[in-house]
């Protein structure tokens, strides 16, 4: 079944409402998935399970930005000049391709004059009444939190480290979607900032997941299977942070369905690494139809990001760490010499002497140039001497440092349809079954009445009813034989169906069938919502 | 505090974190804002209870498209030409604002040589490579609901009427966006689009809403007061469907904090309608700042959309009823006069006459196109007849017609915040209390240990630790005085403060106290999730 996976699960996709190929009516768009009714319920799962472990569980908190980006922010970041694919476009045909998918040749009208070339992947818009003003369509959630950091650290009352997390759609005006859900141009992410001190990112829950188990495959092409805790012992993993992370992970992806037998770890090598990155780890799911491929990127993205927007705008994006004593340090300074700026500089000599006392001395310096009154103004060493002094410091100003782990929802909703997909034979024919865990199944309940007569449907009804009400989605279902009916329920996934017969009318009973055993049991009627929500 | 409430909350928002005006490091972008933690917070409270109320309480499906909408789909739904603001363009300074809100002087420079013209509101941007491809961030949500029509018709297993809903982003290139977060250019909505035989606008349940009462603004500017009922026997409200989603808006409304003082249904005028309306009420929300503001449009679409699909795509998007019984009809059929075709049109005769029997004949009819083999046919009355015939139909085929609540979720979580600000004086200092509904208030409970030692603060940090784990949102606070600690949870809108004291360590209870009395009860430590899931 190698081969056909991938159609098979989007064939079941689209006919039960999971996917559908976004305006298929006008011919399709490629780079673009429709969420249908039960995709929506999986989708929502995966997110709220996601806020679970990072909002209820490391106590992060989540902010919500807009797509739109100024062009500024964009350029400031990097991703104006490194968002880049490298494609080859055919001399021929006019088609373009990324460089690394074409082997000589264009795969389309096979002519051997292609030309190389660079493609910025952001979407492009404008805006204002005269569309005066370039903006992109965000590549990443990432940026939205960077800028607010100013805000967030006193939202946070200045506590280092802290978490903040968006979940939301990012964009990417890929050369050539031809990969369906696994690559695509309008995408949705999960992204989490964890602000550390630069020299502290030990973890304070590392002693909890230490001793947790990773398959690593590192920048060496080495792969092996290691306790978290020695990773970081062997400098194989970064930090406690970075290694706490790669954890989380993992516990998330195997939480939501996907099997911990094709999970692993990735290191970057050198010359992989983002423009933003210094250390980073993907998390690759393999796929019997595509292979190993990357799901998550932890990413050590240091200080890159509140330094450029810090040095774009001007806006101090330090934090302050006070420390628990104030500290006597001995430090260089500039001591102005205030009759030689008098002398030469008049008016302005007290602002230059302020501006001098400023300076972070760094080794001998021949000149300072200052800024006074908007106006550069190189000093020459003449007018000052480098004294040392002792000074007492209440704490210290630093750019705090990030790590990032950043989820892409869409490809991790199609391993946990790949990796829960067991066809089977019944009858003769070809039996599906999605076998989900409880919490992911968008319908956690098939509710069905024996026969629609005798008043077992209203009895249903009624049950699919209450639990609706306690928020577990329940479908009520009277339509073809119950074994029909159970098949459409495990080909969807649903953990749990219920039935009315004849005996619930004597003893306010009903039976519920296990999708993956098939095994039923009798429950009485009023206890069945939190038996429900006991499995879930 | 008429003029300054808007002033006050929106400092409020960004103090707290709320809301943080995008970009503004950058120096800001006018029509965008962030939601920040407790934002957030409120904001997804206030889509899960539209969730609750429109996916839970109706039984519709939730699905998720893209933002990017390519041009033919926004072309055909008619939003290419006629989503358009009159504006003005000042020709001294090139300020451009919408029509109505200049009164015949340019509001920058004074001047008055203004001249008319028009804008398309959506944002462009370009797909592909070569950026070949012009497409539109969505305006609505709506028209992906609308193309995925044939798969959701199946999904539905083809049973009328149903309902669908998406919950995301929508985006207006707006000409000056001056009012802060009632005037955005990239906002979030809230969007249900319900599927109706055509002359079926009678609803299931409207037995159950028919006594309510809904104060009315009719399109010839009579307010009044009256029964959802009474107003559809009068006519006022044209049909059951649309009642009942009146009723349902001003329970969601009134459930998430608004005031139902301070709601109205606004029916459009004629003028007014927007390109696909046919009939549509806004609900609108009294604001101490901005007077009456549109927040939901409660729109019957009737066949607008799919018949526009349908027309540009070819893709038949009709349904198909069933009759109880299959009925004898006569109808007027044409009758090929094959002798006199074969004569004439020799090998096309065939295909022709085919075409011929499928033509539905409206009046007589002197001469009939018809396409063959792509070209296009006029034939003559001379080869055909008109004959009246009797034929049994099992059903017939029809186009859906829609009706829509769509919500402005931006502007509802403003008003929320408007509607339950309330100032009051301590201790000759303002003191502010958000009086939210304990459902939609981002923290519910804040955790206190009276004093930072002891083992109390051990205590306290477990209770919010369990508290989270059931995921009820809990703050921990040890800063300050208790009398500030509740101040800060007042001003959020926390309905809980919950209060370790040396009592707690001798018989394990804590103190609640409720936000808006200010009472206090002492609770066991163990019962408290359960007493505050009670309250939500």
């Amino acid at each position: 079944m190698k081969e056909e996976i991938y159609e098979k699960i989007i064939s079941l996709a689209k006919r039960r409402g999971f996917l559908y190929p976004s305006y298929e009516i006008y011919g399709g768009e490629s780079g673009f998935y429709d969420y249908g009714p039960l995709g929506t319920l999986l989708k929502n799962n995966i997110e709220n399970k996601w806020r679970e472990f990072y909002v209820i569980g490391e106590g992060f908190f989540e902010i919500s930005t807009p797509v739109i980006t100024p062009y500024d922010v964009l350029k400031a970041s990097g991703h104006v000049d490194e968002f880049i694919d490298e494609i080859v476009t055919c001399k021929k045909c006019g088609a373009s391709f990324k460089k690394e998918d074409v082997a000589g040749k264009c795969p389309l009208c096979g002519s051997e004059e292609m030309v190389e070339g660079k493609l910025n992947l952001m979407f492009e818009t404008r805006i204002g009444a005269k569309k005066q003003e370039m903006a992109f369509l965000r590549p990443e959630t990432a940026q939205g939190i960077f800028v607010d950091f100013p805000f967030l650290y006193e939202f946070f009352r200045k506590k280092m480290p802290f978490g903040v997390v968006q979940i939301g759609k990012g964009f990417r005006n890929e050369v050539s979607p031809r990969q369906g859900i696994i690559r695509l141009r309008e995408f949705s992410m999960a992204e989490a900032e964890i602000f550390f001190e630069p020299d502290e990112k030990s973890h304070e829950r590392f002693e909890e997941i230490k001793k947790e188990k990773l398959t690593l495959l590192t920048m060496d092409d080495e792969e092996m299977v290691m306790e978290a805790g020695q990773a970081v012992e062997e400098g194989i993993v970064g930090s406690e942070a970075m290694a706490y992370y790669l954890v989380l992970t993992h516990r998330f992806l195997t939480s939501v369905g996907i099997d911990k037998g094709r999970i692993r770890f990735r290191q970057h090598k050198r010359e992989e690494l983002a423009h933003y990155a210094r250390e980073c780890w993907d998390a690759e799911i393999f796929s019997e139809r595509f292979g190993w491929v990357e799901c998550v990127g932890i990413a050590d993205r240091s200080a890159h990001d509140l330094e450029a927007h810090m040095k774009a705008t001007g806006v101090d994006m330090r934090a302050f760490k006070k420390y628990d004593e104030p500290r006597k340090v001995r430090r260089r300074i500039t001591k102005p010499k205030m009759n030689l700026l008098g002398r030469d500089f008049r008016k302005k000599a007290v602002k230059i002497a302020e501006e001098l006392k400023k300076v972070d001395v760094d080794g001998d310096m021949e000149n300072v140039t200052v800024n006074i009154d908007g106006e550069e103004m190189k000093i020459g060493g003449e007018y000052f001497e480098i004294v040392e002094e002792e000074v007492v410091e209440s704490g210290k100003k630093f750019i705090p440092h990030v790590i990032e782990p950043s989820h892409g929802i869409d490809r991790i909703f199609y391993f946990i349809l790949e990796h829960n997909y067991r066809e089977t034979e019944k009858e003769g024919e070809r039996y599906v079954l999605l076998s989900l865990p409880p919490s992911m199944a968008p319908i956690k309940a098939g509710v069905f009445p024996l026969v629609s007569k005798d008043g077992l449907p209203e009895i249903a009804r009624n049950i699919e009813r209450i639990l609706r009400k306690r928020g577990i989605m329940a479908f009520y279902d009277e339509s073809g034989s119950i074994g029909r009916r159970y098949a459409r329920m495990d080909e969807i996934g649903t953990p749990f169906c219920i039935t009315v017969d004849y005996q619930s009318k004597e003893d306010n009973t009903v039976t519920i069938r296990f999708r993956d055993t098939t095994e039923q049991v009798r429950v009485k009627i009023e206890e069945v919502p939190e038996w429900i929500e006991k499995r879930l």
